[in-house]
């Protein structure tokens, strides 16, 4: 694996590379679930270029930017580990030399769920994410289903904007107790780390309701997610939401279309995300 | 000459092509000042591409988009006689399937000139031109100088943006009289036709007072331009401006920096525009 810290470097480095080429955008502090990216890309590619980047255009003025943990070092091993060829990591200067003037903005997705408590937050996103594609130029680029509304926008990014690459959504990875693997978990006290597996134990209880058509409204299953989460006595709730999947609109009856159950909740200054898509008529 | 329909069609079609490939994106109507960028393209590329695309997003709701001339056998015509390969030419439904939600805005080179006029008409070019660019993957994209403003903030996009081509300016194209070709001059009546070619004197007669150093402040050649302008009957002034270039702030002395003079008149209903580029210290 070579690692690769200029843009000029990296499309050196691609412009003879074997085609096609998968990328994994990342923010670093890599875990299990940005591991099985790779992996998937390793299958399907046959050169695999990973980026670590802490992006300053998508954290806001009172978020953990300088704070976000950063260990190059960690990322490079278990990015070799697990099959990358190239890892670009920029510094913050050789991806934004000046301020840049120029946002992507993806209007409708952005201002609900994550997006109603992070303003500018996916503006930061689908800007550096159609930067990296520019330098990478990938055929492929794998994003998690855990950040499923970033998964929304990038998409719909890509497609509005005629983007030649194919976007692959990846299933969430969780922890034994089935809490999704996320770089800000390391942020949680044994107790909040405890009380956090209440976000995949709601979200599962909804399911299971759904499915055997106890609960066929939306309102009904983000009532029933709210109310288990609020047994952790630690959680305090941004949002539970209960819309249409990937266009984050109200919906009524759940089964009329695949929908996103969401829920954002905080432990003390970590806030956690996670998510169920159930897949509407398909499923019944 | 191929005449391509389809983004699938196009893409296609240049998979194979030889680069490095030029690109010359339009809305059709073309004159002179076009042609001069495909016989550059021509002279500088394996492969040439030239798009004709009346783009919606870029009009504003009381503009000539229904009206805007429109001849497609007449631009494949001139457009093969010059040197393409290709004429890419998507209906509006090829390129918007759906309302897009994903914009691309270049904020402060905006709000300004043409910009002041014409809200959201730089965020409409600036995301067609990255769609095209995406489809077309060019190697260089050919604009011309006499939309000054239009060059500045394709300039800055593909920077930021990080877009893996190179933007070349080409100089303004003139008719005998001087007046800056454009699609928009076939508008004209006789008379206004005749007085039209006021917007290229005042410019001239201001780089001749600067040039000899009669004048040296923005503000007074400004002030020259606006002078020589109104003796024409029939032009209403929507703006002079001298900018610095391509940055387009406020300056006070015009050789401590690169500076445009750039001027927006109507007559009657049709709105013409002109610039000229002063080089600063370069020049003196």
């Amino acid at each position: 694996m070579r690692v690769v810290k200029t843009i000029e470097g990296i499309r050196e480095a691609l412009s003879s590379a074997q085609r096609p080429v998968g990328f994994i955008p990342t923010m670093g502090s890599l875990h299990a679930g940005h591991i099985s990216l790779i992996e998937r890309a390793r299958r399907e590619c046959a050169t695999v270029v990973v980026s670590v980047f802490v992006n300053p255009l998508q954290f806001g003025p009172t978020e953990d930017f300088d704070h976000y943990p950063r260990d190059l070092d960690t990322d490079a091993r278990k990015s070799e580990e697990a099959g990358t060829d190239f890892l670009f990591a920029p510094a913050t200067k050789e991806l934004y030399p000046a301020p840049p003037r120029t946002r992507v903005t993806v209007s409708g997705l952005t201002d609900r769920l994550c997006g109603a408590s992070r303003p500018g937050h996916f503006d930061g996103v689908a800007t550096v994410v159609n930067k990296l594609l520019h330098i990478v130029s990938p055929d492929r680029v794998y994003f998690g289903l855990k950040d499923a509304q970033q998964l929304a926008v990038i998409q719909r990014m890509t497609e509005d904007l005629n983007l030649p690459v194919r976007v692959v959504p990846c299933p969430t990875l969780r922890e034994s107790d089935g809490l999704a693997m996320s770089s800000r978990n390391v942020y949680l006290s044994p107790e909040e780390r405890e009380q956090a597996t209440v976000l995949n134990r709601a979200l599962s209880l909804a399911t299971e309701q759904v499915k055997t058509g106890r609960i066929s409204r939306a309102d009904e299953a983000a009532q029933l997610i709210r109310e288990t989460i609020r047994t952790a006595p630690q959680a305090e709730i941004d949002y539970v939401e209960v819309l249409s999947y990937p266009d984050l609109e109200r919906v009524h009856e759940i089964r009329d279309q695949q929908v996103i159950a969401a829920t954002a909740v905080r432990f003390g200054n970590t806030r956690l995300i996670d998510n169920v898509i159930w897949p509407g008529k398909e499923d019944s």
